[in-house]
């Protein structure tokens, strides 16, 4: 059993079998593809369909050797991306049948995310970017509050001016975030509503100076501070390696004081 | 009277003090949310009202304790953020009466805002942001000057020809910010134009490249140095502790140079 | 004659003299903005008409005082800035005439920007941009070559179908302006040139992919690069002040051998 | 034949050489321009058309003249600058012929990219921009499974509501990239969406937060990497100035303590 569990530790940890995982992946974002087709998907739609159930049969394989290749359960799950690679594939199994076949199909184009998992530099980059999110929890809190006084403000005042953009606080909400992105905010959202109310220009104009100067700091703010810490991390600067030198030097010439002494 | 003032200050000083609040301001976001929405605020519109009247008393009650708990009035009205919990609080039972209704509305939106003043990592977030406002001053006259210079010769211009945009020196003010943010400035501000007056495309043209140039200077310079000087009076880099390192070591090379003169 | 040519340095250097002449700025600024609104220029047109030209013959005497308060003729006009104020003012006595309304219009409102030139800190900001302005000389020269290339090629293949855009090549140029402003580049620009010609995307794409590349890293690099140097040349670091008290106890260290070697 | 060779390299190192190529280049930027205009082609293009074969065999002379003055032909063509000249101008005349019309009219314009072939900033600065393209590597095949993921599932979801948007998997991808430049991407692309599957504005703003996040992560992070590593190889800080002088310090301290030791 043990020498079972230690083959199963040499395969996955063999280059080949994560550049095949990741051939498969590939051929299985072909697959889905395809299937977006209609004439493809007529024609070869069964073929398609066995393609993936054997991708599909495969990476159960695939993930069940790694499984028993770990030194233990607890410490395969540790790691979120396994957990995902394995929800992943385990959903593929569970939500077989004819109910939800778009879930099925949306499970079929997230597989194709497990390239993450699987290429390590890939791993790597998302866990980083992932790593930056909490930092940013306070100013995402501060824009959810400012986004949301504004959608109440505006949907007080333009309820009934623009009711496609402002009728309920969740079409604000989408207007505003519309708005924040520069898109068509002035000629699609705010002149009209203009004509109606000509003093509700201060409502945007403030949104969009307050919104975009908060977005500025939380991004740059965030960025420029991970690409410090990185670089902070990183090899030794020439200054520090000067420093290095000098503290050499000062040890050595207090050996030779020392030596004097004696 | 003493006592009851220590157990004032004692109230707001407590943990659970600051988190019922922070769970009252929620509940009022979420009345004024639902106010938004005819449907609930016709069946339930007096219910929402009572709850706003209530909650309106807590907080009352809330920055009386909390003046009450302070060293004195004097120092509790130095924190901004104190006065503009005051003010919020006061204008809620000043402006009672059916005549300001729409501010009183707004007003209870603000109420949202006091989450800023009540989270500590929220209004410390807020106080960083505004303390870039005074660096950027000048940037901003500048951007002032720029803008009033274009909106007058855009106002002299085009004054006949794009009267929607153009008509008033406010018009132009309010389509020279739509057009820095680059929203339809061609398709629907300059195009238009274009045609009755085919040299105007160097009014716009310049009027980006130079805004956008100064707004990017604006945000970018102001906010690298925020984030320099944040990471400057942060830990102590690897070369500081170094430095130190080698002070210590000069510091006793210097006691062995005296205690051998001796 | 010298003691005139003393007062007027000293009423030059005076800080009356500046505020009062940012004053008259101010006002001259009011008074270009009044004259836009035709109500006022029709009732009020001929008071504003006097009150622009006294404002004028200010700012001239303003001029021939610095101009004898300074030190030469030679050393006034190599500062940029006093021959920009010259020739402001120079140009608005020169211009008088019923043939240059509009010019003369335009340089009532270009007075406006002598703000930048009497007041210290925008003049500072302002030339610290100008001074960003040669370092881009190159990326605007291969900015430069990458639209002319565009413009042809746009020029050459959508001149029949889309001639409003790409008919001319500064046509195309203008467009292309508008396509990297990102400004309707596919609701307005690709989308009805693609229902004629269905392989134009890789003409916009590709143009927007390495255009923001380009401009990315122009700005970016340029401004970076200033705010590096602007913070290297400020206040010492606190590793800069550690190395300081670093070299003075090693200069003592000296002191002490060399006052035991003799 | 040696002293040929010598001759070669004289010239082609000399700077009038390249001075007269920029001179040239520049002339068939103008040539190629002007044949974009249909009356200047009609009148003039037997002149244009002249003028074009004469400039593609001064720069045949040209290529064979630094061809044969560099030290071998296999050194030469190590500069991939030398290959784009070569292959740009050997095209040139391999293309002749009335089949090949639009492809060689395109390589003529090309031609006019030789700018950045001879002038030796421009290169320097394309090296520079093509250098940060590896360490992009990584980010942009992320980029590209989270756009072929959504250009997916949006083909399935909206292939029958939006068939011009999102009608086949390349339509979609064509639409996700107008989507993540922010143009008219609710106006024009989710708003009429909206109108028949309410519940799909989730599909568009994960895909605009997601994206924003990665790119901005992707360019500020590559970019910001690259002025740091530029700022670090250049001039030495005063940090490093002042370093290398306590190291010239500490030597002297040294050879006073050997000294005495002796």
């Amino acid at each position: 059993m043990k020498s079972f569990k230690q083959l199963c530790a040499t395969i996955a940890g063999h280059p080949w079998f994560m550049n095949i995982i990741i051939v498969l992946i590939f051929i299985n974002a072909v697959i889905v593809g395809l299937e977006t087709y209609p004439a493809i998907l007529g024609n070869y739609g069964s073929w398609l369909y066995i393609g993936d159930r054997i991708l599909l049969w495969i990476f159960t394989l695939e993930i069940i050797i790694r499984l028993i290749g770990s030194r233990s359960i607890g410490s395969f799950f540790k790691e979120p991306w396994n957990v995902f690679d394995f929800l992943i594939v385990a959903a593929g199994h569970i939500l077989v049948g004819s109910y939800y076949v778009t879930v099925l199909r949306i499970l079929r184009v997230l597989r194709v995310l497990r390239a993450v998992s699987v290429i390590p530099s890939l791993r790597k980059m998302v866990n980083a970017l992932l790593l930056t999110i909490p930092s940013m929890g306070t100013i995402m809190l501060l824009l959810g509050l400012f986004f949301y006084i504004y959608a109440v403000i505006g949907t007080m005042m333009f309820q009934t001016i623009a009711p496609e953009y402002f009728g309920t606080l969740h079409d604000s909400l989408l207007s505003l975030f519309q708005v924040i992105t520069l898109e068509s905010w002035a000629s699609g959202v705010m002149r009209p509503i203009l004509e109606e109310d000509p003093s509700s220009w201060w409502y945007f104009v403030t949104f969009i100076i307050i919104g975009a100067f908060v977005i500025i700091n939380l991004f740059v703010g965030v960025i420029v501070n991970n690409v410090e810490e990185a670089s902070r991390e990183e090899t030794p600067t020439p200054t520090d390696i000067k420093l290095a030198e000098v503290q050499k030097e000062l040890k050595e010439i207090k050996k030779l004081l020392k030596e004097k002494s004696n």
